[in-house]
């Protein structure tokens, strides 16, 4: 998916939810534990009751790597049966030097077809280089992680004052453009959302953290929308366990449905 | 695999080889893909001809990975086949925030059961630790890469002028001790291995880029090895596609027999 068709997405559906299908075999309902492959039978529920809420998936892939090659399959099942129109991520956080980026690109971008995919930059350019070579398929850097640790190297300031997050957008925003690169912020640092606007105002960010991790929507939208909107906003526990039992896909939906109707009523402040 | 038994290999083999499985469907010999599972064939044959000479195999998850499901089939027969006496390292690159990690961290230390995984520090301590939650386990933390673009980010300089990889070095060696942690250390910076020593004398390094990245085997022992030896060079490509052909696992042998050679004469130097 390019650009435009993203932000015509985001338009169309008033939304600019991407959903986490981090799906723990350990925490979904029982009785789903009886079909043939467990995951991809809730993953479809979740889609089938969110999917006109949302623009983008995103599936982590540790959850499917862990379950072998079953994981790989329900992987598979589960993107072929996300609509087209809906924007698909592998949270991978791939990256390796560049013949074998290269294979990992291949993998995601080419034999499962997804849209997209999260890499580390800590290699450099030749490990993010091979992902930028696939048509109207994006990178997704990690810059500012969500997590408590994420401090711990990405904050590092350099002799001119510069953290290292910044550093990384700064160098690798030219490896690409704004119409194959993305970068992951954490909405737990939405302070630090307007500095990145700053070097990047036409860059989509993708913004993991709202929900089970504390960050707010409000703040992420007021410092990292621009006009195009710009942001995707990821929650993942937050939607795909908010219930359980039987009914777990309708308050799901209901989650999907706040969040939604919140990024709604963001979009209209901005006049997009 | 603990600490003390790695030793153990080491002086007993006369080698700190590791080998790099980065089995390529494009690359290995054309007679081999009329087996039923050719990468594994491969695998078993330099795995048959290399076993005495190296301490460690090293497959790099992503040429696996690449062929979906096949491929995770080949990589757990392959890990299957490798003698019990030998170390086992996942290529893998992983990191996320905790909860994803602990995922990443069970597949490979648990479920394939490798004796280590690599590990990218970016995301910090929280991506990391999940890691070192596993008895007789390991983690290889990227340092200092190998590749062109390691430079990029890992040589940037904080406010003190120390590097990022240094940093990287000083924070994560307090997470766990030399009995669960060792650092990547490409062999292509080997006049930085003096400095990495002074940081930390005793953890285990794992020094790629030997052979066809261009790093020198003695330099890399004049400036990584300790009194343990507390180097494992790895090499992947120089000796697996060593050869051609029928003969291929042959040529492998010479090679892997070269390098081990040469090791043990840096060993005897170091009167280990």
């Amino acid at each position: 998916m390019n650009r435009e068709e993203l932000i015509y997405q985001i338009k169309t559906k008033r939304s600019f939810l991407c959903i986490g299908l981090d799906t723990d075999i350990n925490r979904i309902p029982d009785y789903l534990l009886d079909c043939e492959d467990p995951i991809f039978e809730f993953n479809k529920q979740i889609i089938d009751s969110t999917k006109d809420l949302c623009v983008a998936y995103k599936p982590n892939i540790a959850f499917y790597e862990s379950l072998g090659v079953k994981g790989w399959v329900s992987l598979q099942k589960t993107l072929d049966y996300i609509p087209n129109d809906i924007f698909t991520i592998a949270d991978a956080k791939r990256g390796d030097i560049g013949n074998t980026s290269k294979m990992y690109a291949k993998t995601f971008l080419e034999n499962f077809d997804f849209d997209a995919v999260t890499v580390n930059p800590y290699m450099g350019s030749d490990s993010v280089i091979p992902f930028l070579k696939f048509k109207n398929r994006w990178v997704v850097l990690l810059a500012l992680t969500s997590n408590q640790g994420g401090l711990d190297f990405q904050n590092i300031e350099d002799v001119n004052g510069v953290q290292l997050f910044k550093n990384v957008i700064n160098i690798s925003s030219q490896w690409g453009d704004n119409k194959n690169t993305m970068y992951v912020v954490g909405a737990t640092r939405s302070e630090q959302l307007s500095e990145i606007r700053n070097i990047i105002p036409d860059h989509f960010l993708l913004v993991p953290g709202v929900g089970v991790q504390g960050g707010n929507l409000k703040d992420v939208a007021k410092h990292g929308m621009n006009n195009d909107c710009g942001i995707l906003v990821n929650s993942s526990r937050g939607i795909i366990y908010a219930g359980n039992g039987e009914g777990f896909a309708d308050s799901s939906r209901l989650e999907a449905k706040r969040l939604q109707q919140e990024m709604e009523r963001l979009l209209l402040q901005r006049n997009i």
